[in-house]
């Protein structure tokens, strides 16, 4: 089986199969890691570029190290140094990079819609790395693929949300590819940062968040920016913190075998306690290290076919 | 043959029969970035370092690219990070990267002269990735490349060269690299934008552009510096681009197969129409894959041919 | 014989023993960057990750290019692209990093005991490449390597190091393993920049550098860090230059096999005259050769031991 596209944009765009294939594959990648030499041929002599329009140190180096075990050549382009201040477009860019003939380009901007434009405009694959509140598909890939690691299974799976809703591209990627496993999902935050109609995405609202958490499996906590602050979002840190903050009062309520995760970096004592974060039942760095994992597997799927027989 | 000098600074350096071999080598330089597996082992342990004090995606990446294809180490090393901050003088960054054992430092520098400093100093090759107003040398290889893909000579061809002449490396290599190859060159531009005694390099001024374009093989668009506008050099970016940007009105008065070139990043509606960017005659995005098989074939001829058993 | 820590945090750490094995490793693996193929397959699928929370050309690129030729993926990480703007610890920076499966972090960070609060948390091996006033060991190991070299031993040699002592992690790591190795050091400086008990480290205290340098194998000029003047600490760099600066009036009073050394870069005209710095004396470029050496070296012991058979 092979994914039906040359990229990887949106969680929305993958079938289950897909997401199946996508998380199988990782699993046998994940092993290479942990060899005493963490690198295969496969993809020797691709070019795997990461343009990243906003700064991410956890993810461009989690991609920069997938490409490279893979034995891939990774360029990384960050805005800081790009032409981009040159007053170039979007389009204009990745034409220049596609005549340069890489294989992939890994995309991060704060635009929604930046990576399509890329994927429609150009040959080589695309990976979204996140794109503004739109999706942060590789995120939730990588979180299924730690549940799926602890519980299993995802089907029948119980996840509660809580944070920032409504600006979060973690949440809205992850949103469709619990539902579309089978998971059941609450999320949990301040009316100012749930979206109005959220149900309709078949997903429950729960403003209490020690109800939303009482009988879940997963409890997945949102960064806060605290720059949403001076937009009037929520009144103080402080209060953020007590009614949306985890900490082992609040984890009390949570069943006994419950699972932490959080996409890093972590504000530790606002939306996590310290001692939840570091605590048993945390896979906040599971995750980390299923990252790798999966972008390795998504690398491989959609590049390194052609390739099998150099393994 | 060999390039007689083990350093590329300047076109004015080059014997047409270097430029030859330049060109030729690099034909067969970009079969490679066509191959499923675009790397060979050429370069393999050579030390390539990317010296760039002024920021470019595009030169710096198609040098990264070039080097990793041929199996080099590449370096980057930025002014944003370098210790230039601490005042260091070129000489003595030079050196201590010498101590470092490089085969090859691709030196970009705002200060005409920077790399031949570098040159003299040190036994590594230096590559000119542009100098000031100076030199570009690989630019204008890239364009001679890609001119003589699509006519099958550089002898005899007709080039006009439109924008700012007095301000361009882009154009100063160029045209040093076109005549010495037979071309007949006439450049166009506002009158503060060409230096006086411009027809004393055997090059003929044609103040309207139109005169200048309608009988070439090759326009040469070059890029506005929107800065240079507060110096006084051209009134608004209107005027410049109804007098000296090239849109489909324009092109009417040109021959049925000229080529339209662009050194990038180009500036939409500004020198260059969208429509004529995009359009049919335009060979843009050809540079820009040009520019990774001449960089490849600089490399090889620089500091490869030792390892020639090894390919 | 093997190190007998997984870090190399601080000179303190090392037994005379260990620090002879690196030396002698050093030897070895110097010579490799003097082949036309400047790479061995030691450190094949070794991740090396460079996190610099203070820029330095000199330091990373060293690393950077110690372990491509050892074939080690390194992965380069600036403050200035990174998450710790997001106000992440340095803790979790680690541990995510650590998720990731790195064999071994280099870091430098402007706090003293960052590099140990790593290596306390994380099983990769950790290199400490300059924390805050603290240490700096490889630069002390490059140091002691170079001199070795030029005089075949560190016993019975004698040192003088003028400058900024207190500020000076160069000059701590130095007195530390120098006095390890039964070298006999006196430092000059302004008594402004020199401990008030700095005897008690078993080093003399000469405030006339002409009498510090009169007798002495090895000169070892600081770097005089230009902001100090605004904490005044000295009056004005001609002030500090005419009695703390090495030129050739001072050099007549040392001896006639004398080493000057500085583990720049320099500020030519302050604390060393260019004729020095370029003069028959001076063994600075050796120093950033031995540097390349060194770290290879660490690499080794560090982390390519359990790769020994497929070098």
């Amino acid at each position: 089986m092979e994914l039906s596209n040359k990229d990887l944009l949106a969680i929305r765009d993958l079938s289950p199969e897909e997401i199946l294939l996508i998380l199988d594959t990782a699993e046998s990648m994940k092993e290479i890691s942990t060899r005493d030499i963490k690198k295969v041929p496969t993809l020797r002599g691709k070019t795997v570029i990461n343009l990243f329009y906003e700064p991410s140190t956890r993810t461009r180096t989690s991609f920069e190290i997938a490409g490279k075990r893979l034995s891939a050549d990774v360029v990384n382009i960050s805005t800081s140094t790009s032409s981009t201040t040159k007053g170039e477009t979007l389009k204009d860019t990745g034409r220049n990079l596609q005549a340069m003939n890489p294989d992939l380009i890994v995309i991060r901007h704060s635009c929604a819609g930046a990576p399509k434009i890329l994927a429609d405009t150009l040959p080589a694959s695309i990976i979204n790395a996140g794109d503004g509140a739109h999706e942060h598909p590789t995120q939730a890939l990588l979180d299924a693929f730690t549940i799926r690691e602890k519980k299993k299974t995802l089907s029948g799976i119980k996840v509660a949300i809580i944070g920032d809703i409504t600006h979060s591209r973690v949440a809205r990627s992850n949103i469709f590819l619990l539902q579309k496993m089978g998971a059941d999902i609450r999320v949990s935050g301040p009316h100012t940062m749930v979206p109005p109609f959220i149900e309709e995405l078949g997903v429950s609202f729960m403003p209490d968040m020690e109800e939303a958490i009482h009988d879940v499996d997963v409890i997945m906590m949102l960064r806060i920016q605290l720059e949403r602050q001076q937009h009037g979002l929520f009144p103080s840190i402080r209060e953020y913190s007590r009614f949306f903050g985890l900490n082992l009062e609040k984890l009390k309520k949570a069943k006994s075998d419950v699972l932490i995760m959080h996409p890093g970096p972590i504000n530790r004592g606002v939306e996590i306690a310290p001692e939840v974060a570091d605590g048993p039942y945390s896979i906040i760095l599971d995750q980390v290290t299923s990252g790798v994992a999966v972008r390795m597997a998504l690398l491989y799927l959609l590049i390194g076919k052609g390739n099998r027989e150099s393994n």
